[in-house]
């Protein structure tokens, strides 16, 4: 929904060409903003202050494939689902599985620290960085290793959204593939048995290594989309899967089955075949896109709840969306309670665009108030930056701002993103380019 | 081996009492260094410029166990192993367990970032803690949650060694007990058979949590002030623990066995009870206190190499132990690589001090030129804060000192660990308390 365009755009070939650009954009004032894919939901790659965009779809070499030591080593441009077809041969794959992932990019991955359906499992970006190597805005080349002591400066720049360094090389954990994998569709006729069946397996001690819900709107667009089998009459489906030795996954799947059968699931199936899994997953990851066949335009939320306050807070999503009188439908990470709520909309249609804004943060403001927060994978970008204040204070965002300042003292690294605009170091300076071009 | 006082001893009770002391040390110009239990082994907690020592022996609530929520809020004195007492009637423990886990407390686990036997499969201190209030040395309160979006402060304070803030309460991640554990004992009659069963167990795709190894000198120290059941004529023993379903366990349990079989291992032997798998975990927990038993003085080194070097450094421990006449011992996490090395040596016979560090200070070096780093789970502290040079360039370490200085801007929080001393901001400055008692 935020648009702006840069000055000039550039497509290095490897590190030392950034840090020519940077040492550019630096004796010229302008600012610098990284773009992978340009996939991300928050608006970390919109150059809103102008300036020079660094595309890095030409730094989109896998550098180095370590399996003794589990670990390999890729330009930021690589493609996120290309890691793991490189390693698949030696038996391997990279967790964190954006639903994006067969567009977006590494180095975004890490600049948002994104999160996935698997995260459940395994955590999100910044547990499977391994070493960076970055140019900060006055053009030095820095590495640093998650196996070297002091600060950790990977945890610190993995999610700072391209506003502290440009991330040129990342070294990432590969994890082994698991001997079975299950994929069970648990068919609900009330989106209530879903949350009940959620809750049963976490009671049972079961811990799948995704469990993804999609309410009956949601799985309505995403069937007329992709014939994944879905049951259009349903009121929502659980996509659960497991992970492990063939005896304990075998022995997780009855458990679940016993779970779902407590808690009123009207039907229970498991894929059998790689391609009935596949299709299973091709409906969650294309929802998106199932989406967009049908509204004009759509806004993505990305709002955190105690797993405890899922049910309460579908009952909260559909009462706004009853205010507004806009269509949301659902899709979320149940297992960790990242809500996806899909507004619809059409932006051709006057105020409607303002209605969906303030229905999401409405939806956040509910997330805020139950215990939870903002974002859970997404970034908080341009489109969260000011609505930090309302869960920071402003002690704590002095604090980050300082932070901020400590890489980039001239803010000129992605400025506008992350913190609230506008508090002494955090005000946006329009590019000199733009303001000469405008004249 | 490094010895320092403070000038003042305070135990507060509450946040608040924290944030007054902190207050009167900057009216004061006063360095100000937490302490845990004083179980550290890079003498993080010596006040080695005197000052106000804050001991959080009285800060030892359980502020609040959410189990629906899997968490707990602590205060920093609470014992490491005292949050999985708390919470085991729930099915629930905490994961980090260092050695020390029966005395160290949790406040220190985060400053140092502490690791354990158990970090193979569960990841160090930071991958477990969701939230922090600290101090800052001005006494202004803070609070941050892994739920919040924006900088990874937790992940940045985690580690920090009490050099940017005081932890004042701490939100742990519980974990659910697994349904079933094994401990095996391998007994090998050569080093090198164990060395090869660890890779074995890595090439069958099996992730024990643990893989532990002890040598021949160490095992017998061990055996000697236990009686664990090691046998005193091997040349090497592994402790290898699995945890997970029944069903997955029984079979791991069977493929560990072959793996040992086909190294050449002489026995393995499977713990049959509870008390049987505490007396051998008692074995290695306790392993620092059977070489007090038998050595006036040690030295516990901390290196971390690939796990593709385990053997080659192994050797080269020998060399450095014969080339200084002490001897060294070893007793390590075979599973990720990091090596503790313990050097015997008598305090009392000049120069024997200054041979155990050149020695410490080979093996480092050895590590950090096969692609490992100087320290794993013990910190930096002020054994090895000098070292920090060998493996980062000047620029690096500006940057972590200007990191250091934003939160700390006078450096009076733990002066003198983490980083090299002496260069500009990080020059240690004695407490003008302790010059003026010295008068």
């Amino acid at each position: 929904m935020d648009k702006s365009r840069p000055d000039v755009v550039v497509f290095p070939r490897d590190t030392a060409a950034v840090a020519a650009i940077v040492k550019l954009a630096a004796e010229y004032d302008l600012p610098v903003v990284g773009r992978g894919a340009g996939t991300g939901l928050s608006g970390g790659a919109i150059p809103r202050a102008g300036g020079i965009m660094i595309g890095f779809a030409r730094m989109n070499r896998i550098v180095d494939i370590d399996i003794p030591n589990e670990r390999a080593t890729v330009e930021p441009g690589v493609v996120n689902l290309d890691i793991s077809a490189a390693v698949a041969p030696f038996g391997y794959f990279y967790a964190p599985d954006p639903s994006s992932q067969r567009a977006c990019t590494i180095g975004g991955n890490v600049a948002e620290n994104a999160g996935g359906p698997h995260t459940l499992a395994y955590g999100v970006t910044t547990n499977h960085i391994l070493g960076l190597e970055y140019v900060l805005p006055d053009g030095a080349i820095h590495t640093t290793s998650a196996d070297n002591p002091g600060y950790d400066l990977i945890g610190l720049l993995t999610g700072s959204e391209g506003t502290m360094a440009l991330t040129t090389k990342i070294t990432v954990r590969l994890m082994r593939q698991p001997e079975r994998v299950k994929t069970i569709l648990a068919i609900c006729n009330q989106a209530s048995d879903a949350a009940d069946t959620v809750a049963e397996i976490t009671a049972r001690a079961i811990t799948p290594v995704a469990v993804e819900m999609l309410d009956g709107e949601m799985l309505r667009m995403v069937e007329d989309a992709t014939h994944a089998g879905y049951p259009k009459d349903a009121a929502a489906v659980l996509l659960i899967e497991l992970e492990g030795l063939v005896e304990s996954v075998e022995e997780q799947v009855e458990q679940i089955r016993e779970a779902c059968m407590k808690c009123g699931v009207r039907e229970v199936r498991v894929a059998r075949t790689a391609e009935e899994r596949d299709l299973l997953w091709k409906g969650r990851k294309n929802a998106f896109g199932a989406v967009g066949r049908v509204s004009p335009s759509y806004y993505v939320q990305d709002g955190v709840v105690p797993r405890t306050q899922i049910a309460p807070t579908l009952r909260r999503i559909a009462e706004v969306a009853a205010k507004y009188g806009l269509g949301i439908s659902n899709i979320f990470h149940a297992g960790d309670g990242n809500m996806h709520p899909i507004i619809l909309f059409n932006s051709h249609v006057p105020g409607e665009l303002e209605k969906a804004r303030a229905a999401g943060e409405e939806i956040l403001e509910w997330c805020i108030s139950v215990g939870g927060s903002i974002t859970g994978e997404h970034g908080v970008g341009m489109e969260k930056n000011e609505m930090m204040a309302h869960l920071f204070s402003g002690d704590s965002l002095d604090c980050m701002a300082r932070l901020k300042t400590l890489f980039d003292p001239t803010n000129r690294l992605n400025p506008g993103k992350v913190l609230p605009t506008g508090r002494g170091c955090m005000e946006i300076r329009q590019s000199p380019l733009t303001t000469a071009n405008a004249v």
